[in-house]
């Protein structure tokens, strides 16, 4: 069976991949709202980790509708999340009915982003795909050990890392409407983390 | 990384041991009150597996207590869990510091036996193991599909089938003690596997 996974360039799609690759055919999916050249920043990691790669477009509206959400709610939980659900959305429309899987790299502790119990029911049951998050079973120390074995990485503050995910396409949205100001202030520093190699 | 896997001889736990096999050392391990000889009912189903085995032993007092509960609730989720809480936690103080993982065949959708996120993080801090769910992050129809490539398994009526999971030997003791009827009473007949073969 094909898995889908949605891809940053961080440790946790990463590994999502590499556990599904045993039983699943992987290809790598980014999305983009074409904001930043997001596919360039991580293609390189894709390439490191020897899977098919493709980015896929999503509407500007819904990165609108996220900044909107981010400026009221003061944070940027929300945000994420529902620019999360209309990717995977998205990407079950494409695959609907193909009986693949969409996974992604949700931790057990992981709040953001991550989709609900009634959300993944439905796009399962709406598109028939299947919905695999394959580290929602593993803490995060697990989880380091297992990067520490099969990625090497690159560890930075959220501001100095440039990844695939919806959080750089989010603040650049913002600084650019908004600045650099706003972006510190709805974004908390946090370390982030971005591929160099698949150890074999 | 050595992971034992809690064994019942069903789908869910099988299909746990498969996914983490190409990332661990496995080990099953099969908890029992020695009221039933549950280790011979699956021995067979690890033997084709390939995987080796082991049965431990846990105290009567938690049936006693666990057999109280189903009681005085009337079904059999606390019981059930409060059994499963305390299988880890013994897997968890034997395993202790060795910084090996601890499995078992939670699925996304399940509620007995499942632990809490408080419950689980307690346990990993206090013994040093990883607890790991691999199916977690799995919904029903994936977990069918992935059964239904691994695994030759035979399904039938809980009455029916002899596992080597909780329910079994809970039932015995509620049969011994109040008779066929409160058994049927307690718990409601569903839908149990064993597995049979492991395809390759």
């Amino acid at each position: 069976m094909k898995a889908s996974v949605l891809f940053s360039g961080g440790k946790d799609s990463s590994l999502s991949a590499i556990l599904l690759e045993p039983f699943f055919e992987i290809e790598l999916i980014t999305f983009s709202f074409s904001l930043l050249p997001v596919g360039e920043f991580v293609s390189e990691s894709a390439y490191e980790l020897g899977y098919p790669y493709k980015i896929l477009n999503l509407d500007t509206e819904i990165l609108d509708k996220a900044l909107k959400m981010a400026i009221e709610d003061g944070y940027p939980k929300n945000a994420i999340n529902y620019i999360h659900y209309n990717a995977i959305k998205k990407l079950a429309s494409i695959k609907s009915n193909s009986k693949e899987a969409i996974a992604d790299g949700t931790r057990r502790n992981d709040r953001v982003p991550m989709l609900g119990e009634s959300q993944i029911q439905s796009l399962e049951d709406k598109y028939n795909i299947y919905y695999i998050t394959p580290l929602k079973g593993y803490g995060r120390s697990a989880v380091d050990v297992l990067v520490q074995k099969y990625l090497e990485i690159e560890q930075n503050q959220s501001e100095n890392i440039i990844k695939a995910d919806y959080e750089t396409e989010l603040r650049e949205i913002i600084r650019q409407t908004y600045g650099d100001d706003k972006v510190s202030q709805i974004f908390p520093s946090h370390v982030q983390s971005r591929i160099i190699k698949r150890i074999k």
